[in-house]
C-alpha cells in the first residue's frame, strides 16, 4: 500500500521499485552492505566518493560495509565539478545530499545533471539521499534518474515524522531492490507497520500542507542568517534543510561553553569534516532562535569565535 | 522508560544495560559487526558457533560481519555438549537458540548452566537469542547470566506485537552496549517512538495474560504433535515456541506441492540447515490446523514423504 502511493509519486515507477526502511540511515547502510557483498564475490571496486562536510554517518557507514570514503571538498557549499570529474574515476558511487545536512546548499539543476550523465558514462552509481527535498525554498526539487540512480528518502522531515524511522529507497534496477532486500529480511526484516501506517495517511495531506511548511522554514532561515551575519559570522546561506554551518574559532570549547553554561546545543562541525566551523539547526520557533542567538553574542565575550 | 521497565525484569541491571532495537534481528546483526569492527582493528578470532538446525538469518548474520558460522549438530534436537565443547574452543562467540526456532526444543537446565561456565572459563561470547522465553510449556525460562553473555529479546512473541519490530538486547557489560550504539546511532538510529510506547504499555499487562496464552499455546502443540504422529510423521515434541519440524522424504516436492495445491504454507527444513526436514508453524487455532492436517494427509497421497 505504501509502495504503491509512493509509486504515483515516482513516473514509471511500481511498487517492486521500492524498500521501505527503517528511515533514510537503514536504506543507506543496506545499499553499501549489499555492495559489500557483491564485491567479496567479485573482488572489484569499493571507493565511494563524499563531498565534504558530509552528514556524519556517511564515513562509518561507508566503512562498516568495508568500503573506503573518498572526498570532494565542496567549493562556496557547492560541489566542485571539476574536482569532482577527477575524484570520480574509479568509484563504485558516490553519495549526494541535496539539499544538504550540514550546509544547508541546494545543489543548481545544472550540476546535478552533470552528475547524473558522468556518472553514468561511468559506470558509477549515485546515492541520492534526498530527505529534505521538500525542504527546498528555492525551486523545486530535481529528482536525479537512471538505472545507476539509487534515490534515499524519508517520511521524517517532510511530514514531521522523525523518531517513527519509516524511510525508503527507490532504484530503477530490480536488482539492486532485491539485493537489499534480501539482506534486510535477515538483518531486521519489515520496518513497522504502525509507522508504515501513518506514513500512507500522512501521503494524503494536502500538497499545500507541505508548500506552508516551506513558508515557515524560509522564515526561520531568514531569521536565523540575519541573526548570525549581524554577530559577524561567516556562514553559506542556506537555500533548503534546516542547518547553518558558520565559520568558528575554537570550536570545541565554543561548542562546550554553549552547552554547559549558556544550555544551547550546537555541534562541533568536525564531525561533518568541517574543523572550522560549527552547525546549528534552526528547526525553532523565532523565539526560540531570538532567545538562542542572545545566549551566542553572550557567550562570543568569553570565546574569541570570530 | 522503557529501558527502565525492563530492567525491573532484569535482576541488578539498570536502563544502561539494555539497547533497544528494531525487532530481535537488528540486535543480532549490530551484536556481530560490533564484533567484525573490532576484529578488523584487532586482527584476532572470528569463528561463531550454532547449534544445527539453526534460525535461518544465523548463518547470513554472521557472514555479513564478515564472521565465520562453525556448527554443532544437535542431537534428539538438543545441544550434544561433548560436540559442543569440541568446536567452541577458539570461537568469539556461541548463539543459542531456547526455545528454538525450528525445533520447538528447550535445553535443559543444566545444560545451559554447563554452557553458561564452559564459556566463561574460555572467555567466549554467548549470544542468547530468547524471543520465546514466555513460550515455554515445562519450565520458567532460565536467563543465562554472566558479563560474557548478550541476551536479545522481543516484545513480538510475547505479546503478539510481530510487525512492530520492537527488540532489544541485554549485556551486563556496558562496553558491549556502547559498541553496539555507536553502530546503531549510524545505521538505523532510534527505535520507532510508538512500537516502544506500545511495548511499555504491553509490559503492564497482568502475568496471568501471559500464563493464559501459554495455556493457549500447549493446546496447539499437542493437537499438531498428535497430529502428524498419527500420520506417520518422525517429529521431535515441541516444548516451547510454536514449530515443529518433522523429517521428510522429497520435502522439496512436498512444500512445492502443499503450497501450489493445496495453499498450506510450510518451510523446507534445509533453510535451517536440515535438509530431510520441513518446518510448520502451529501459531494457528485447532479448527485451522484441523483443515491443514486433512490437507497433508491428501497432499501424502501424491508424494512419498515418510
Amino acid at each position: 500500500m505504501l509502495r504503491q502511493a509512493l509509486a504515483r509519486e515516482y513516473p514509471g515507477s511500481s511498487a517492486e521499485n521500492f524498500v521501505i526502511t527503517n528511515g533514510a540511515s537503514e536504506a543507506l547502510d543496506l545499499i553499501f552492505r549489499s555492495w559489500a557483498r557483491l564485491q567479496a564475490r567479485q573482488g572489484n571496486g569499493d571507493k565511494v566518493l563524499l563531498p565534504r562536510p558530509y552528514y556524519y554517518s556517511y564515513p562509518p557507514v561507508v566503512e562498516l560495509a568495508g568500503m573506503v570514503p573518498v572526498y570532494t571538498d565542496l567549493v562556496d557549499g557547492r560541489i566542485d565539478i571539476d574536482d569532482f570529474k577527477k575524484k570520480i574515476k574509479g568509484c563504485k558511487a558516490v553519495l549526494i545530499n541535496s539539499p544538504s545536512n550540514p550546509t544547508g546548499r541546494v545543489e543548481a539543476i545544472e550540476t546535478l545533471k552533470e552528475i547524473e550523465k558522468i556518472t553514468q558514462e561511468l559506470g558509477v552509481y549515485v546515492v541520492s539521499d534526498e530527505v529534505y527535498k521538500d525542504l527546498i525554498y528555492e525551486r523545486e526539487n530535481y529528482h536525479i534518474k537512471g538505472e545507476h540512480v539509487i534515490t534515499v528518502n524519508s517520511f521524517s522531515k517532510t511530514y514531521c515524522m522523525c523518531g517513527v524511522r519509516v524511510g525508503y529507497l527507490w532504484s530503477a534496477d530490480k536488482k539492486v531492490v532485491e539485493d537489499v532486500c534480501e539482506i534486510k529480511t535477515h538483518t531486521s526484516m519489515n520496518t513497522n507497520l504502525v509507522g508504515q501506517d501513518m506514513a500512507l495517511s500522512a501521503m494524503k495531506a494536502p500538497k499545500s500542507f507541505i508548500s506552508k511548511q516551506q513558508e515557515v522554514w524560509r522564515e526561520r532561515r531568514d531569521y536565523i542568517y540575519k541573526g548570525l551575519t549581524d554577530l559577524g559570522f561567516d556562514l553559506w546561506k542556506p537555500e533548503g534543510a534546516f542547518y547553518v554551518l558558520p565559520k568558528c574559532k575554537n570550536a570545541r570549547e565554543f561548542v562546550t561553553l554553549l552547552y554547559e553554561e549558556f544550555k544551547v546545543i550546537t555541534y562541533l562541525g568536525e564531525w561533518f569534516g568541517a574543523s572550522d566551523r560549527i552547525r546549528l539547526s534552526y528547526a525553532l520557533d523565532i523565539k526560540q532562535m531570538e532567545e538562542g542567538l542572545s545566549r551566542i553574542k553572550s557567550a562570543m565575550k568569553k570565546v574569541n569565535v570570530l
